[in-house]
């Protein structure tokens, strides 16, 4: 079958369960992708608190199957809006809401306990928008012996050459897209999350924007190789951490030796954040992966300060990009990946990457209702 | 796409979870459906009984998404089974196993909690066995409005033209496909439920073999008129009835003015259940629907006297057949329904039955993992 452009509308909700996010995408021949216009839709309050029942693993079958189906007519009443204003598209991909995700080899009597469940009934979002629908991808990546993530590196490996994709959350994260080694990616260290804790605390802001406090304060060295101390950052990956480490307590411990002025703080935080993305670099991929550029995306992107000290600290040959420098949406790249992910199941390209995963072979994931 | 002959498993397992039926089947273009092979797969216990705590309600989030993928291997497991000793079929068409019904269509904040749920993770099956599945049916019927069953009919007014399909089952239910009707169904009445009782009560035996019991006693008229007068059978369809009704107690209470000698209780009871199909023939269908045959099916089939009760009470010019007269399996017809709508998902036909689910249109069902 001969490739052609396709619209495809891309659908996700993450685990905050604040809104879904919807993107109106085009996806060429070649796998590039065009954000047209993305939207958020806020679930319904009682949604929500259903869905966080689910986290909490209180939920009972009755419950779960209804908010399946439930959770299906939000994510069609998002596509409707994108639908609404854009027309229809070839198609709808939709990552769905995790509610959950066992993805350890246990195993019973042979038979493996390894599982993952995204809702958000599909034939739902077929009929109430009159549109194919691709999703739950998770499952069969898990079939074939992968942990059904993270699915978005396949969209970093076709979109991104020889790069490291950076992305700058609370956590930072970064995926290897090399030509010359396996795709790969680990957590590089705190990423906001100290920022924006800081920013609240003497600020009053929910986050620095653009970088702003933290350029006009000044680093201080010896806080900074203070912090550097954490076991965490020479540790090899594959390594993850999040909340559990940069917690609240680690963060008031770290203030006791810090700068008197906040804005020299924030300033110390934002180099902190450069430099253990740069040491990692240094430490753990340079030396096995072919890189031209770093990407750098999440929050964190558009700080200023941040991307500044990056700069500063990479090699001169590396070139620092944006997603959007690619026409990839910082905000909505995950809708973006998973509508080429659905791309992928159209056309029968496998869309799973086996190194990312854990899975023994590239498949092509995704189930399709007509 | 010109229609081919394609050879599908039909998987399937019932609300007994005694087991997973599986069938080799080939489907050809004219939707005729041909079994080369059925077999029965046990369940490990571990797997029934958690299906059972399902059924109660009681299972919790990670039992039940554990649970879809082990009942997906369980099934493949079954397939393969025919594999070894078939080859690869062109696909697998799996109705999976139920968990949950939800038919009725209340709302919350203007979503509907209709739902239903049937586990076996499809993309475990296509691993496993090297097939591409279709699986899931019933979603797509209720995101259409329909109550997602029964999707067997569809079946029916394929392979039977003019034809009163009755299953003789516990409780007895026709499907009616008539070229100038739309098609319907309803519980007739107590099948063999009331047979099957009195077999173990009087004779110790699990069911009367053939109705070789029956045959050998005579009809006691009083008695069959007091039962004939059960409020139930003259009631209009829609309707359904069960074990509920038809309950121990019910039997028991019956048998008060039951004849003294145990035969002429069964050929009684045998006389009842064609009466009753009989009956409800000639008050809500005959003056209806345009008839050429009955199609006998479920165990009842099997009991002659029940067979010949219901010959000698049919008009002449209806004949009586069985399914096998069509060349479908009694006991595999399911697992080759299932087989015929995965064939339909493949090419793009319509396989539900709109009158009989109460859809809004007829629409493809099925969703397919490669």
């Amino acid at each position: 079958m001969e490739r052609e452009s396709k619209k495809i509308i891309g659908l996700m909700s993450g685990t905050s369960c604040d809104s879904i996010d919807a993107g109106y995408c085009i996806i060429k021949p070649d796998l590039s992708a065009e954000l047209i216009k993305g939207i958020n839709y806020p679930y319904p309050e009682f949604v929500r608190e259903l869905i966080f029942k689910a986290f909490r693993g209180e939920i009972n079958i009755k419950e779960l199957c209804q908010l399946n189906f439930i959770v299906g007519e939000c994510f069609a009443l998002a596509a409707n809006e994108l639908i609404k204003e854009l027309g229809k598209p070839d198609y709808i991909s939709s990552h769905g809401q995790t509610v959950y995700h066992y993805p350890k080899d246990d195993k019973i009597e042979g038979l493996s306990l390894k599982s993952t469940l995204q809702i958000g009934e599909n034939s739902i979002i077929a009929k109430k928008t009159g549109c194919s629908v691709i999703s739950n991808f998770r499952e069969k990546d898990i079939a074939y012996g992968g942990e059904g993530a993270p699915l978005v590196c396949f969209a970093d490996s076709v979109w991104f050459k020889n790069s490291l994709v950076q992305n700058i959350g609370g956590i930072s994260n970064v995926t290897v897209v090399s030509n010359n080694h396996k795709t790969f990616g680990f957590d590089t260290g705190c990423g906001n999350i100290m920022l924006d804790y800081c920013a609240d605390k003497f600020f009053n802001k929910k986050y620095d924007k653009n970088g702003e406090i933290a350029l006009s304060g000044k680093v201080d060295e010896t806080w900074l190789q203070k912090l550097l101390q954490d076991e965490y950052y020479s540790k090899l990956p594959p390594k993850t951490t999040g909340r559990e480490h940069f917690s609240k307590d680690y963060i008031e411990k770290a203030l006791y030796s810090a700068p008197n002025d906040p804005k020299d703080i924030m300033a110390t935080l934002a180099m902190l954040c450069a430099k253990t993305i740069c040491n990692a670099y240094r430490d753990f991929i340079f030396d096995k992966a072919y890189i031209e550029n770093v990407v750098l995306g999440g929050g964190g992107a558009y700080n200023k300060a941040i991307v500044k000290n990056i700069r500063n600290d990479l090699p001169e040959k590396i070139a620092l990009k944006t997603h959007e420098d690619y026409g990839i949406s910082n905000n909505y790249k995950e809708v973006m990946a998973f509508a080429l992910l659905g791309y992928c199941r159209i056309y029968n390209i496998p869309n799973n990457i086996p190194e990312a995963t854990g899975a023994n072979e590239a498949v092509v994931l995704g189930k399709l209702v007509l």
